[in-house]
């Protein structure tokens, strides 16, 4: 077994695990000129179990509503995907749609419609062209493949610019083999024209539902959930792993080492896909991770880490690479956490800007050579307790404003 | 004695209330080859009652903390201001020139030091140059003139375009005059490269100071609370009113007419400057009215009109020109208040955009008609209570990014 940060890379994305088929299509929902695919298709061929996250957003797309309820199926066997269009809005009608997206996977492949998850992003409050989905289900259950991943992960890009994969290969204590791949698309903060984030794991390794759902929303919290601040979710946005025992043997148990592999590999996964997420901002140069650390309570962590992020001033100052630290001082002070300004200290990439709620000696040249890169982190020290929290996030730059005005 | 709606303009802003006096002068603040005015002091020229509100941000600058406390003082005389330095994160000594600020005052005028309050905005975490500012209160208290007005609103500009002051003339029952002025600067979430919001407001009505602190909360709730957004204040946020008496006459009662007039023109005054302030958002290009009716609760019509009014991703469509209301609908979702996606309806300027949570059959080129425009109203009916609230607020264009960038 590989120790943590050395994990075994391997091709294939969604497809990379055994046992894993996946499509891709042009069906018609994105402009017919471009030819670029709308519509993806994966599935288990042998049965499969499910856990899934989803927005927590108030406000529901119709997909959302409807894998929620399908999600309680025991042998959960595919999940459709169309872009473009993200049937949020759209009422009953919405629903039925979904409904036959999911039936027409069913009737393709000889499952029942409560065995499709659903999964849209585009326009919020435009109907589905459901006659021309269902035509490109069809004709997506034909070219199933296992080589079907890189499409797939193409086919739900919206604004993205490149597509998200990844996958693992690692070995268990009793020497079996087991696979875990992903895709992923853009969230609304980086790139938000079309703002919702998806994620679709797979996985070959025997495991209890109800251990699957647990394991995906601890990695959920330390990846998808760090790139979207301040609870602004989109009304599509999902989570879903898929896992079909297919490495063989018996069901990994929470508590042993072999369960604690697959769950690193899971963070590790999950982790990567997300900072491709913030990577892919269009629009936006700089990329920068919010740490805080010393704070009284993890929900005080958490608070600062995305006051901060969320700060347009503070995003404006990293775009002019202005290491203007009062800004991220401002942040704090309006995030409802914990703090006593004489115990804060703040630091750009190690260089100590902020000492005890002031300016420390560090020039301004070279805070402002870490702010003019590329790359780098705040840490934010509250000096208060020993909780802390992690957000990733980018700059605001004129070229998003314009990327993000609209069709 | 007029209705509401009816006020009485006159020139002279906060110098306009007989007995107020104000001047300003350049002591070095801001650049020496821009000469701008960045010292203002204003004064009663006989015993006066101050009313004061301080941001609430946790972190607060040195003035705000000086002036909370010498806010206690009975007989409150005198108020300086500097522009171009925030005197904020800069520890004891901060604190020590801000308390020699209103000593500086205190020796020109006869007055003790608990007398005078102080506000500066600017660049946090600069040590003020206080000997300059010292020998420029003394300068400015020799250059005291009721005529003061216009160069105080000038002196305490940061990146506002205009100076903001308003005043007002109104008869109370028995035919006494009375005179209400102010001035404003700029607040963060408009033109936020000096982000602080400051206002100061003068009147001659004989009031007590209990009475006036209370008229004062009630007209900032509805004023420079609904241009601010999310708790988003800055460390030196403070609104002053100073009152005289001059008006003589027995005190305003809480209750009868008169005060009910007094409280109506205080109210008109500072929804007037806050709107200047929003108004004045340099790089922006369209001022939006959020109004959300038919909220369950008073704190829910507010996080709703705050989470739309505080959207990057809708502020970036209104950019563009683009009655993307999905993306409204998205930061209702997020935004906790409680919501039925179904009873949601939307205007843009009376066109209904949203029935029911799903597209209206208004053309959409009537919606782009209206959020082209350089003002318009958002009014957004949750169909669940009787609660309301409104924010104005901006968009988000690229030229404010690069206003913003830093130094």
């Amino acid at each position: 077994m590989a120790t943590d940060g050395t994990f075994h890379p391997v091709s294939g994305g969604v497809t990379a695990a055994p046992g894993f088929l996946a499509a891709s299509v042009h069906c018609g929902i994105k402009p017919e000129n471009l030819k670029r695919a709308d519509l993806a298709l994966l599935c288990s061929d042998g049965a499969a179990v499910a856990a899934a996250t989803f927005t927590t957003n108030k406000i529901k797309a119709a997909p959302v509503k409807v894998s929620a309820a399908h999600l309680r199926t025991a042998d959960l066997r595919a999940v459709v995907l169309n872009s473009g269009n993200a049937n949020a809005c759209t009422g009953l009608d919405g629903i039925e749609h979904a409904k036959r997206m999911a039936r027409a996977v069913g009737w393709a492949l000889n499952l029942r419609e409560r065995q499709v998850l659903v999964c849209s992003t585009g326009r919020i409050g435009v109907p589905l062209p459901i006659e021309q989905i269902e035509t490109g289900i069809a004709k997506a259950a034909t070219v199933l493949s296992s080589a079907g991943g890189k499409g797939a992960a193409r086919a739900i890009m919206t604004s993205d610019t490149f597509p998200k994969e990844i996958a693992f290969r690692e070995t268990l204590s009793d020497g079996r083999v087991f696979t875990l791949g992903g895709m992923a698309k853009g969230a609304g903060m980086i790139n938000p024209n079309m703002a919702t984030m998806l994620s679709i794991l797979t996985t070959d390794v025997p495991i209890d539902k109800k251990e699957l759902q647990r394991a995906l929303v601890v990695a959920v919290e330390q990846s998808f959930n760090r790139i979207t601040v301040d609870g602004d979710m989109s009304t599509n946005d999902t989570v879903i792993l898929l896992a079909n025992g297919r490495a063989g043997g018996p069901n990994l148990t929470p508590g042993d080492a072999d369960f604690a592999w697959f769950q690193a590999t899971l963070n590790h996964a999950t982790r990567n896909l997300a900072r491709m997420i913030v990577e892919d901002g269009e629009g936006v140069s700089r990329f920068v991770e919010v740490y805080v650390s010393g704070a009284a309570t993890f929900q005080d962590a958490r608070k600062a880490a995305e006051a901060v992020a969320n700060s347009a001033l503070v995003k404006c100052a990293w775009y002019g690479g202005d290491p203007n630290w009062g800004r991220i001082v401002d942040a704090l002070g309006y995030s409802t956490a914990a703090l006593r300004e004489e115990m804060i200290d703040i630091y750009y990439n190690g260089l100590i800007a902020v000492k005890g709620g002031m300016a420390s000696k560090t020039p301004l040249n070279k805070l402002q050579e870490v702010v003019q890169r590329r790359k780098f982190t705040v840490h934010i020290h509250l000096g208060l307790g020993s909780a802390e929290y992690v957000v990733y996030t980018t700059d605001f730059t004129p070229e998003y404003v314009r990327l993000n005005k609209g069709e």
